[in-house]
C-alpha cells in the first residue's frame, strides 16, 4: 500500500513549526506494511490543495492529509476536498451534539449558531469521531483510492489514527501479513547495540528487517517480517527475538509498546515497593515521567524538587557542610537527598538527581552536563555520574531516563 | 522570491527522523523576504529525485534541495543532479585538499583514492565550501531557476545556508518584504478568540493575512504581510497587532518566539519575587516546565510533588479533617496546598494542583478530567476549578498551563 502524506499550513512553511506529524504517522503506517512514498507540506490555499491532490492521487493508494480543519477562518481544507469532489456541504448533526456537549462539559455552552460552519460536511465524506477535539475526520473513496482529512493537533491526529484510519486502511487493503517484535533497550548507543547483534542481524532471513529507532537514552529494535504464513512468521519472529534479547540481556527492559516508566511501574507493583524522587536540576521531569503512567499513584508516593539549595537542607536534610565542602553537584550532596527523600516521604526507595543542566553555569572541574545521581533502599545508597553536553532539555531527559535505569536495575536484581 | 525545499532521504519517510531542516530552513528564508510555497519529502531514488524537481522548477524560483550526500551508498544526489542537467561529472581538487587535510587534523589520515568518488562533482556546479563537513554544497543555475544542493546533516546544512546560501540568493534576486508579527494567547480556545477579534478579521487589508497556530491551552495569532514598501508594512502590522492585542488584552502574554514559562520567569525576575508549587496530579510537570527555562533557578526555589494523601499532610500541613471532608481534589485542599508549599519552600508566591488526571479514578461528582488549582501569596489564596477530558497527558499538560496562566495573571495585577 502506497501512502502520500499532505500537511496543509502555512505554520510549516514559515518554519513556525516543525512537522513532527508526518514522521509519526509514517512509523505507524509502517507497522501495518504501509509505505509512505511522498511528504507534502503545502500551503493553506485550495488551489495548492487541488493540485498537490491530483498528483499524489495519480501515484498513491491512500493519501492522508493533516492541518486546516477547525473552528476558524483559515481552515478551508474541508470545503476545498467537497470542491474536489464535486460534493455538496451538508449539515451533520452528530458533530453538533458532539461539539455542544463538549462546550457543556467544559461549563462553557456555546449556541448551536455559533458552531454551525463546523458542522457542515462535505456529501461525501465518512465521518470520523474525534473524542479529543471538535473537528472530526474524514475518510472518501474516489476513482479506486483512500482520501483522509485528519486536523493537524497532534493529539487529535494521533486519536484519529490510531481508533479509525488505521484499522480503516487495514480492512481496505489487506496484503500479506506482516508482524513485528520490538524490543526496547536503555543505557547503550545503536553502535555499541549494532557490534554486540552483528552475527544475528547478518544471518536475519531476507524477509526478516532489523530496524534501529533510537530515543534520548534508548534504543528500540525493530524486527519486521512479511511471509505468506503468519504462523510460521510469528514462530520465527519470537525465535530472533529471543537470540537477540539474550545477546542484551543487561539492556532489554521490556517488548512492544511498553515504556520504560511503565516497566518500572510494573516491576515496583510485582514486589510491592513504593519510590519517591529529590529532584535538583531536573526540575520536576523524573517524577512527570513516572507519574505519566495510570495507576502510579499505587506505587509513586511524591517528591522533593530541591532546586535551591535552602531547599535541600531544609526538606530533604542535606548538611550545610556537604554543600560547602563537595558543592550541590556531587556524590555526597545526591547520597544525602536520596536518603532524605526515603525518609521524609516514607518509601522503600529514593532517587535523587542533582546537576549543571546548562546551558550556562559549568566549572573546569563540573563543566556544563555534569549530573550525580543516587538510588536509596533499606540495605543503603548508591551514586553514579553522568556527563553530557551543553543542551538543557537533552540533559533534564537524559538524567531521568539514566535514573530511571538506575531503579530498573535495582529491582532486577533484587 | 518563491521556494521549494526538497528533503531526500528514506529516513523520514519512514518515520525514523523528524525533519527539522525544513521548518528552520524556511524561518531563514522568511527573514529575507523569500517564501516557502512547498516542501517536498522524497525517497533516496533518482527517479524521484527527478520528477520532483521537474515539479519544483515548474513553480518556484529557487529550489534548495538537503540530504544524499555523503560517503555511503545512499548518496545519490549528486549524480542524479549531473544526470538531470546533462553535465559531466568531474574531479574537484579543492574537495579532495580540504578532505584529506580535514581527517589529517583529526588524526585519522586517508588515501586520495579512498575519497576520491567524493571529490567528483557535476561540471555545471558552482561548488560552496562546508567547513563542518566533507561534502560541499552545489549551486546550480539553470533556465533561469536557481537549484542548491546541501547536505542533510543540521549543522552542516546551517553552516552552508548562513554563509553561502542565504547572501547568494539574496544577492540574486530581491523581491517584495514580508514582514510578521506573532501575538501569544493563553487561556481561550480558537472560537472564542476568533468571535472576539471578527471585526479586525473581517476588515484586514488584502496584502496581510492572520493564522490561528492551535496548541494545549493556548493560541497563536499570526499576521503575516507582503508589500513594496517595508517600512509601511511594518507600521501598518505594528498597527493590527496593536489592535488585537488590545481586544484580547486579558489573555495575551507576548510577543514573538517566547513561552508562557519564559514570560512567567521574567515577570517574576522584573518583581523580584520567589515561587514554588505542591503538585499532585500533574506529578512534577509544572516544575518541570518552570525549570525547563533556562535561568530559572533565579525565582523558583523548589516543589513537592503531594501524590500521596500522606505527605500532603506530614509534608504540606494539609489537615486530615480538610481530607476527610472535601477530599484531596477540593477547593479547600489546594488552598492549604498552596499556603503550605509557600511556608515550607518559603517564597513570595506558591501554586498548588490537584485533581483526576484519568483515565480512571473518576465519580459522578468528581469526574476525571476535575482539577482544583490555587495560588497563594502574601495577600492570600485564590483557588479555581477547570474540567477536562479523559486523556491523562492532555490533562497533566491543560492543568499546567491553567496553572501558569493563574501566575500570569497574578503577576500582571501585582
Amino acid at each position: 500500500m502506497k501512502i502520500h502524506i499532505i500537511t496543509i499550513g502555512d505554520e510549516i512553511l514559515i518554519g513556525q513549526v516543525v512537522d513532527t506529524n508526518s514522521a509519526w504517522m509514517a512509523g505507524e503506517l509502517n507497522l501495518i506494511g504501509a509505505r509512505v512514498n511522498y511528504i507534502h507540506s503545502i500551503s493553506d490555499n485550495v488551489a495548492a490543495i487541488h493540485t498537490t491532490l491530483d498528483g499524489a492521487m495519480d501515484d498513491a493508494d491512500a493519501v492522508l492529509l493533516t492541518g486546516g480543519l477547525g473552528p476558524t477562518k483559515d481552515d478551508l481544507t474541508k470545503k476545498a476536498l467537497a470542491d474536489y469532489f464535486g460534493a455538496a456541504m451538508v449539515f451533520h448533526q452528530p458533530t453538533q451534539d458532539w461539539i455542544l456537549a463538549l462546550f457543556e462539559r467544559i461549563g462553557r455552552p456555546v449556541k448551536p449558531e455559533a458552531i454551525h460552519d463546523q458542522c457542515m460536511m462535505p456529501a461525501n465524506a465518512e465521518i470520523l469521531p474525534n473524542k479529543m477535539g471538535t473537528a472530526p475526520g474524514m475518510w472518501f473513496e474516489h476513482k479506486g483510492k483512500v482520501v483522509v482529512s485528519m486536523p493537524g493537533v497532534p493529539s487529535e491526529m494521533k486519536y484519529l489514527m490510531q481508533y479509525e484510519v488505521l484499522p480503516k486502511l487495514k480492512a481496505h487493503f489487506g496484503g500479506k501479513p506482516i508482524r513485528h517484535r520490538t524490543i526496547l533497550t536503555v543505557g547503550e548507543g545503536e553502535t555499541v547495540i549494532a557490534g554486540r547483534i552483528a552475527s544475528i542481524e547478518d544471518n536475519l532471513p531476507q524477509h526478516v528487517k532489523l530496524a534501529y529507532l533510537p530515543a534520548v537514552g534508548q534504543v528500540r529494535l525493530r524486527l519486521t517480517g512479511i511471509a505468506e504464513d503468519a504462523t510460521a512468521l510469528e514462530r520465527e519472529l519470537d525465535e530472533q527475538a529471543a537470540a537477540i534479547t539474550a545477546c542484551l540481556s543487561d539492556i532489554v527492559y521490556g517488548f512492544g509498546d511498553t515504556t520504560l516508566e511503565a516497566a518500572i511501574g510494573k516491576l515496583l507493583l510485582a514486589r510491592g515497593l513504593t519510590i519517591s524522587a529529590a529532584e535538583s536540576c531536573t526540575g520536576g521531569h523524573f517524577s512527570h515521567s513516572i507519574t505519566a503512567i495510570p495507576g502510579a499513584s499505587a506505587y509513586f508516593k511524591g517528591a522533593v524538587v530541591a532546586y535551591d539549595n535552602a531547599v535541600k537542607m531544609a526538606v530533604l536534610g542535606v548538611r550545610e557542610e556537604t554543600l560547602k565542602n563537595y558543592g550541590a553537584v556531587s556524590e555526597q550532596t545526591v547520597l544525602e537527598m536520596a536518603q532524605g527523600a526515603r525518609e521524609l516521604l516514607k518509601t522503600d526507595l529514593a532517587v535523587s538527581i542533582s546537576g549543571i543542566a546548562g546551558p550556562d553555569g559549568g566549572s573546569p572541574e563540573k563543566p556544563v552536563g555534569t549530573i550525580w545521581m543516587a538510588i536509596a533502599d533499606k540495605n543503603g545508597v548508591w551514586a553514579q555520574k553522568i556527563v553530557r553536553g551543553k543542551d538543557r532539555l537533552s540533559n533534564i531527559q537524559y538524567a531521568t531516563i539514566q535514573a530511571l535505569n538506575m531503579v530498573r536495575k535495582l529491582l532486577e536484581n533484587t
